[in-house]
């Protein structure tokens, strides 16, 4: 069974990296940008190109999604599968004869970044049984959790998925920018960070909510939105907001 | 140099638990709740009492904003620092004939949790130089990281905290809201945010950022908009507003 990523991006490089380190039959990356190609193939040893796209039983697109629906056309083979990895399209975005598929794997990438793939959760989808069993045996190899997902089910994970990761990272940038301006070093706030991303795998995010607006403490709530302005203000007092509506202040 | 620890709380009873490992000379836990108080003496050895509060060189006051006044009334020595430990109040809530400080440690706590106690930042102030090195003194034994900051500066270290770790663990609620109503596990998502926290120990958080809202991908956005109602339609607007302004998008 031979594969081809199409893409050279983060998601095209990891998952290429992940599926040579457990023996899949990567046999080439196909790509535009030459230079991420080279490095893709430096890191994994497969051969990649930008001109002819090899024959094989699966395509996997890792591309941007405004890119997807223009770069499934490539792909004019009918007998094999063709699946993109994104989390907030449906399988009919892909244009093409072929048997479709999705291999979302849920994850922030960097290239810089190693990461524990094994940890990785992916969701699957695929227009019949067999494809499905097809790529579930090959998301086994790299994963500990992969779970068939509707469209439906994707959308609300990419959404629970932008609370958490995205939305929690502007909340970082957002705190460097106070500590920033008042000669704070940031750094002093990575283990309460740290701290913060531990308890959750112990205790129920909402059991584990501390802080003023939990409290109900008005004359901190106050004080400190007499500090803030701009985007600064609204996300304190949405926040604030939801906190209360959450536990019914 | 004797120290007295006033309050049973999370506060307190890590406090006396660092004291103790760093052999400082706690002499006593001194406050309301004998079970607390039980609790703290168990793991501490330091006698605790709920009347008769022992004569000492310092007497460090753990207990929630709201009490703090009244609590500091109790302590009618003179020739002794009593210290309070809030972020967010100024050194002045002090009512005694005492010389006054603050020793506020940034870090959340919780009883069931063990702690890097070196890791914590601490934040001093006090109102003489010689009180000054007194406190810098003892919080260095405990930990790296000890500045003097003033009631203006610890105000604004509270308040990054409250974005950095209060706000971002009810965005870690409201995603666990999202994945419960569709039947996502939750712990697939654990896997991003650590990686999301770690990305923030070697990248600016400001450069780390990714999702949507970033990529100013206005399908993907309006999408999920109408995925959301209530809280979560507002943190969401809230937040890709945020971004936006971040970005300049």
């Amino acid at each position: 069974m031979k594969v081809v990523i199409i893409g050279s991006g983060n998601v095209a490089y990891h998952l290429a990296n992940a599926f040579v380190l457990k023996g899949i039959n990567l046999i080439q990356i196909f790509g535009r940008n030459e230079n991420d190609l080279q490095e893709i193939a430096l890191k994994t040893g497969v051969p990649f190109s930008t001109k002819i796209l090899d024959n094989a039983d699966l395509y996997i697109i890792a591309v941007n999604d405004g890119a997807l629906e223009e770069v499934s056309q490539l792909i004019t083979k009918k007998n094999c599968i063709v699946a993109h990895t994104s989390g907030s399209l449906p399988i009919e975005i892909l244009q093409g004869e072929y048997r479709k598929a999705v291999i979302y794997p849920l994850q922030t990438f960097s290239k810089s970044k190693e990461l524990e793939y094994h940890k990785i959760p992916f969701f699957l989808e695929a227009q019949n049984t067999e494809d499905y069993l097809f790529i579930e045996n090959l998301a086994l190899k790299i994963s500990d959790h992969v779970e068939a997902s509707s469209y439906e089910k994707r959308k609300y994970v990419h959404l629970s998925a932008v609370f958490a990761c995205n939305f929690v990272n502007h909340l970082f940038a957002r705190a460097k920018e106070i500590t920033d301006a008042h000669d704070i070093p940031f750094k002093y706030l990575l283990p309460l960070i740290e701290e913060t991303t531990h308890k959750i795998f112990q205790v129920e995010p909402k059991e584990a909510q501390t802080g003023p607006s939990v409290r109900n403490d008005v004359r901190i709530t106050k004080m400190q939105e007499d500090l803030l302005n701009g985007e600064f203000l609204k996300i304190y007092k949405t926040m604030n907001e939801s906190i209360k509506e959450m536990y019914e202040l």
